[in-house]
């Protein structure tokens, strides 16, 4: 299945093998998707509702915290968000269908949230359970999900993780831990809570980029047949899809200047979305291949919405919008169809 | 005067100097700060409203190029946008005070487009001037940026810079070329404008983005006295502002249950703002200095809305928004505040 999963993202530009050794490399349309991952991570970790959250250059963890904790006039909580670059290390003893392994590089979207020592663990599981809604939230089977039992090591940090489940195998994307004696500080920092002097704990988020990637095109890929005909879908949540929307002019289209004009058409709406940063597809196919042809191709890149545009949409003003999801298709006025686009885009 | 926008940048967390070598890095602000000018630089070069424009990974244009001139249906033009990673190479020819020789990495962002060769010209032509536009919008001194005189080199590759004119010296922030023969290309590729075949030609932007970054800063950066009194302020637009709003809670409170009513409609509100992705300042010492300090730090972090909370907001439900470029105050409701931040923001 996994491999099937693959091919398939191969052809559409997600990804692309290296040689035979199981490796993988982005391709340009995964380029957008891990973009807007990240995107998503930055707005739900940085800009985070509950606490005030600092973002941290390379690798400069302990100069973010003295500057922070200045800021914060050593007042907790707050959290330090990074991304943290290596070499990807070659753990034999992992699995390789880990989808950690595919990438050569791994990137870890890390968030240190340092917590009152009184209020740590109470933080740890609203946290997990937190966690693990913001991954289901983007999925479309969010049973998927699943949080391990807690583990304890020797020196008394806590570990839970976040997986999900595969017909293959069970894949890790998340690692929260508890730490009761954050490595990084300095054992005298004495920090406040009123005017008593609390310790320091940490409650640290780990993600891999590449694997939150290859988790989100496994997990929205479905494959399905109806009336004998093959249907594979990428059912992106539309906050990640790499493209929003695209575009298809009905192929019945008789004479070449309406052609044209449709043509134009499509190109005018085309910049009025991207106007407001919805990522666009418009294709020079739009109106040479057949509608089938045309929906299987966006399903396969998981766009969420495409317009169809026909030869009635000069004389009516209505095109049909068609969600990938439900394939279904309803009329909206070429006035109307960017806001509301833009409404439909905003929202989770 | 640049030692100075240094120094009052590195307190306030935009940077920090690295031994006496005239090294900097980035502080958390700062981070915040870069990753709205990739943000921004995404929006306007990958969703890119003229031109369809595909993000390549990694080192990886032409393989990127090949995927993408069969999506395209070999029709041009088309772009690529990538994000180049280097270590800086040392240039003894160059000008010490250049802003790209303060970093010890370097990050280019850059987007290729590629263009029919009859088409070129007009383009780059074109994109020139739309380049300068992009950044007189962020800047709150747009007379700053220009172009340079057009140089062709013996490939018949002419390039053109745009800089920002500074009472030190000129910086170069964007280099435009145009291609004659892209050498990324193979020779045969073959490309379609109706039934003709042309030839393709590469407009390339260039953008360092420490150079980006670095720019922002002394762009925004003034100094003024009113009074008496010496005011520095960080006028970032405000799409590119680190943090967008920040409370005060004003110090002539005098019980203590008022003051713990309205941190916690201080909190309550951050909350909401930072659900709408607005990055949101709430410290600590918001109820413990003057209001005259707290304007000055968040002036000096550019931030645009200040929202001020006093005693009588708990009973009109009023509070104080005001802006740091007038300095002057407006009522608003609290009900209506978190509205009328996104519409301020969702503009440029």
């Amino acid at each position: 299945m996994f491999n099937i999963i693959i091919s398939s993202c191969e052809k559409q530009g997600f990804l692309r093998k290296l040689g035979s050794e199981n490796r993988l490399k982005l391709g340009p349309v995964g380029s957008l998707l891990l973009q807007n991952l990240k995107t998503e991570w930055h707005n739900n970790m940085v800009i985070n509702k509950e606490n005030s959250v600092f973002l941290s250059h390379d690798d400069d963890f302990s100069n973010t915290f003295n500057f922070v904790k200045n800021m914060c006039s050593f007042k907790l909580p707050f959290g330090i968000a990074e991304c943290v670059k290596n070499k990807r290390e070659c753990h034999n003893n992992k699995n390789e269908m880990d989808f950690e392994q595919f990438f050569d590089e791994s990137i870890i979207l890390r968030c240190s949230m340092l917590v009152a020592h009184t209020d740590s663990t109470r933080f740890f599981y609203q946290w997990q359970r937190q966690r693990k809604m913001w991954w289901r939230k983007f999925s479309p089977e969010p049973g998927r999900y699943f949080l391990t039992d807690l583990k304890t090591d020797s020196n008394g940090t806590q570990t839970v993780q976040i997986q999900t489940k595969y017909s293959w195998n069970s894949q890790l994307i998340e690692t929260i831990t508890l730490n009761p004696l954050p490595k990084d500080l300095d054992e005298l920092d004495k920090f406040k809570e009123g005017k008593k002097t609390v310790q320091c704990h940490s409650v640290v988020s780990d993600i891999n980029i590449y694997t939150m990637f290859l988790n989100t095109i496994c997990d929205a890929f479905t494959d399905s047949e109806y009336k004998g005909i093959q249907r594979t879908v990428l059912r992106f949540h539309r906050k990640l899809a790499p493209y929003k929307i695209s575009f298809a002019i009905s192929s019945a289209v008789t004479t070449a200047s309406t052609l044209l004009d449709l043509n134009d058409l499509a190109l005018h709406l085309t910049r009025q979305l991207r106007s407001v940063h919805l990522s666009t597809l418009l294709l020079p196919i739009c109106s040479k291949i057949s509608l089938d042809a045309q929906w299987k191709l966006y399903d396969q890149l998981g766009v969420p919405y495409n317009i169809l545009l026909n030869e009635k949409t000069l004389k009516d003003g209505l095109v049909l919008l068609r969600s990938r999801d439900t394939t279904l298709k309803e009329q909206v006025h070429v006035s109307e169809i960017v806001n509301y686009m833009k409404q439909l885009f905003e929202n989770y």
